[in-house]
This record gives structure tokens, sequence and C-alpha cells, in this order.
């Protein structure tokens, strides 16, 4: 397989509500889990819903990070996706430290594609 | 299991290299797939890479796509993350028709968390 990146899915629960329902909490939960991943900040956007909820979508240089939340169920989302450099597991863990989870459940995807590398028209490829 | 949304994971590659490095062909793409996937669009973000590659987050009502491509690889990844309503199975088509992948591999996971829900503190709970 030619392996690009990383992607780590959480599922994670037992949160105290007020957390799961504070954006920013979340964004600054988000900040911090970019630079403990060592990631590079593109853009982020941190939507709270009503009557409860934020949804957090982080576009990194390495991917992405996204989050959403369930305060009503003390249950939260969030996916890692890295590329190349970065180191998820340290994000990962900035988030379930800021939110509070008691329980948890990750589960890390290799993302890529079998077989030989094709289509190399472009220059310049690293 | 309290399942509360469905998540696509894709892996899709031997797609031509100057779609995967269009941002406005991507973001065409993108808006097609949420109206196809009936979901409502909060925000996006399109980065283009240099030398080339792709990466875009939409954030939804429903939760979130996101996509990352390598033209160098002809490869693509998506996530298309939706929550209670709309139908990702038909976001996910637009994108594979427009980014014209040849191979394709998706898998789909329930995202929730085990037993009885808790931390019903919050009012208005659907």
């Amino acid at each position: 397989m030619n392996k690009v990146g990383t992607h780590i899915v959480v599922d994670a629960w037992q949160s105290p509500a007020d957390l799961l329902n504070d954006p920013e909490r979340i964004r600054r939960a988000l900040l911090e889990a970019v630079e403990a991943g060592e990631a590079t900040l593109i853009d982020m956007c941190v939507h709270q819903f009503s009557p409860h909820g934020v949804t957090a979508t982080v576009t990194l240089a390495e991917s992405h990070i996204a989050i959403h939340t369930w305060p009503e169920y003390g249950y939260f989302a969030a996916d890692l996706f890295f590329c190349g450099r970065g180191k998820p597991e340290e994000a990962m863990k900035i988030l379930r430290l800021a939110l509070q989870a008691k329980e948890f459940k990750s589960q890390q995807i290799d993302r890529g594609f079998p077989g030989v590398r094709a289509n190399t028209s472009l220059q310049g490829v690293a």
C-alpha cells in the first residue's frame, strides 16, 4: 500500500455537557491540538448549534481535524487526518484532555492506495 | 450502540491529475455533493498547495465533508460524515463522478457511543 496519511477516528463519551457546548473552549482546544500535533493551521470554522452542540473543522497543511459534539449525550466525535508530518496522537490527547471524556474509543486508518504509484506527469513531486 | 452519524471513508485513485489540481472544480464538486446529499452548508475552505494538491473542508449542519488530493499520484481521500438527515452516499457519488476516479474504496463507519444515553441535564433535546 502507498500510505499517504494516518487518520485517527475518535468516539468519546461521558464528557461534561458544558465543555461540549462551549465553542471558545473547543476553539482553544483545537489550537492547542494543532500545536501539539506539530501541524500547520490553514483555516478553522467553529459553529455553535441551537439549542446546543458545536461543530468545528480545521484545515491543516497536513490535512484536517474535525470535531462534532452532542452535549445532550456527553458525546463527541473527532477525526484527525494527518499526512506526512505531524503527530496526530498528540493532538488527540489534547482533545481528550480538554473535553474530559471518561470513555474513549479510537481507531487508526491508514489512508492511501494500493499498487504502483501512477500518474507522474506532474513535475516537482517530492 | 447509540448511533449519531454515518461516516463514509473514501480512498480513490486513477483520477486525472488536472482535475485533482483544480480548486475551482473541486469547489463546484463539493457544492454539488452537498446538494445531492441534501445537506446544509455552513462554511467551506478550499486550499491549493504549491506545487500541487488541493485540500478542502466543508462544515455542514450535518457534520462535515473533507477532501485531500494528491495529483501526482492520481489519488484523493474523502470523508463524508453525516449525522441524522442527509444522504452521504449520494454526495460520495458526486465526488467520484466529478473527479473521475477509476478505482475506489469506501468503508462506512457508524459513529456513536455504547450503552445508555447519559448526561441529559440539557433541555430541549430531540
